[in-house]
């Protein structure tokens, strides 16, 4: 018989199936595109908003960041939060940029090697550390689309970041779930999920020095896949260049056994760090023990439906724990 | 410039773009399929499982309820709840219902006139008022998908209901929110919505004897809108003949108006009625007077990202207020 299952830190209930999907099984527009070249690729530069920064090789950029170019948010301006009747509004302060990931058109992460994919870590840190000193801004975003499907503006290989000055719903969850475990046992949740999965094992898809990779229990994805670093921290930003060098190759195998697995189907992947301008701990507050940064990669191999939209419910039409089989096998 | 606006119920925030996209600048996959019959035209009865409710004229069925082919909830056993480990689990139990729309396989609800949209939302109240006796089932979910990109399985016309055992997360947000609301302000915020909206008047879309059609303040798609009865009331299946006659001319108004100016783009609707085994009221309890029950129409325009799914933060394209002109002149 299918089961239910809750998400502990959400308390989002969602449906597994009894008899999983196999890779195989689904249909999803492909990823790739036609396209050879873009805006986004070298010799093009002039054509795309001024540069925020890149990592270089003498005059080649390796990565590059630019703000996007229709963004959300802006940059200038104040806060301007005020009523409006019975709502509330704001300025669309912050920051929305867009980080190349590679000079070549047609390289994801996955096919670039671990050097490639550190660059591309380093200049999501570097990025975090520049905008989190904007005293305006509450949380900063980095994410990436891959394919069309995903919800990719380009068929370039790209990252986002979006700085908002608000903590985005989800982020807030996440904090209020991992803050009344934490109330009720002292203990981080995310910790506990490493160390009940470890003792498991059936949904580990990887593990390194440093990190772990794995299915979680209750998914909104099929093979839907999370990355810990195994020790607690609460900040991404944080990670020194040790850690940015085992989550790079973390980070390219757990990608390459996607890739093995379901082809190029698209897949979005976003890091959850801590939000700005909170202190970390004090009399009160535990942020930086209750909270723990994470990658939660997301193949997007379904389309959702009213279900999930009205509900917030999620069916998993391949179960995480053969999932990660399949993944640890790849 | 763009500005950052607050959703009252559940606390989202979403972003409002100041340029706002007309309805021609959406490119969507078409909502139509090249099929003209399928496993649920009249004639192939045989071939679905065993029919569980019709509307009749003669021998010919109107409007036909059957379990879904793959049904994710099982009618059968009990809940079992467990644990496993650190987690939470239970057996699948409940209900997953297809509604065929029509007897036609190429006419929409917009297609259909007034007479057979009564059929459906009759339709609709007989299985709530049916499954709602089950004492298992916690929550009942009538939602429609229509067009592939919204994640329909048939191109046939077809509503679904989901029913199961525990409150979906959303509709337990909503809950909470309006309980909130009516804790502080002692008035329903559902109702207080209507009485902004009717007030300021760019957010109407259309109004009957009974019901009030809008574009909500703050949703998560652009062209969304809302329908609520304007009387008070916690829940559908509870509505009146009159009621029901109201609501038919209502919704196919709106479904004609989204047709117009959106062509046969994919969408999703649900209906978010008051959950099961909740006294209404008592002296701690007040569902009856602080939820609403309401249809939330959702046109599918474009592909979610890793932004969304990250963040649960949305990005208008087009405003409330230009969505509702739009939709109100049309």
């Amino acid at each position: 018989m299918h089961e239910l299952r809750k998400d502990p830190l959400l308390g989002r209930w969602v449906a597994v199936m009894s008899d999983s999907k196999s890779p195989g099984e689904y249909s999803f527009p492909s990823g790739n595109s036609e396209e050879t070249s873009c805006v986004l690729c070298p010799g093009r530069e002039k054509e795309t908003p001024l540069e925020i920064a890149s990592i270089r090789d003498g005059s080649r950029w390796l990565t590059r960041v630019i703000p996007n170019f229709k963004p959300v948010l802006h940059v200038e301006g104040d806060l301007g939060r005020k009523g409006v009747g019975m709502y509330d509004k704001m300025n669309s302060v912050g920051a929305n940029e867009i980080i190349v990931d590679s000079p070549e058109h047609t390289k994801e992460p996955e096919d670039m090697g671990a050097e490639q994919v550190r660059r591309i870590l380093r200049t999501y840190r570097e990025r975090v550390a520049d905008l989190e000193k904007d005293q305006r801004l509450r949380y900063i975003l980095i994410f990436k689309n891959s394919g069309k499907g995903a919800g990719a503006m380009f068929s370039h290989p790209h990252s986002e970041i979006m700085a908002t000055p608000i903590i985005p719903k989800l982020i807030k969850e996440e904090l209020d779930g991992a803050k009344q475990y934490y109330a009720y046992k002292e203990r981080c949740i995310f910790c506990d999920i490493m160390r009940e999965e470890s003792r498991v094992g059936e949904r580990v898809i990887s593990e390194t020095r440093d990190f772990f990779a794995f299915s979680p229990f209750a998914p909104k994805f099929p093979f839907e896949c999370w990355i810990l670093p195994k020790k607690h921290a609460c900040a991404f930003q944080d990670i020194e260049e040790g850690g940015i060098e085992d989550l790079s190759g973390m980070l390219l195998t757990v990608l390459q056994k996607m890739r093995k697995v379901l082809g190029d189907s698209p897949y979005n992947y976003f890091v959850h760090t801590a939000p700005n301008r909170i202190p970390r701990r004090n009399h009160w507050h535990t942020l930086g023990d209750d909270f723990h940064w994470h990658i939660e990669i997301m193949p997007r191999l379904h389309l959702t439906s009213g279900f999930e939209w009205g509900s917030d419910f999620y069916v998993l039409t391949t179960s995480p724990e053969d999932a990660a089989n399949y993944l640890r096998e790849a």
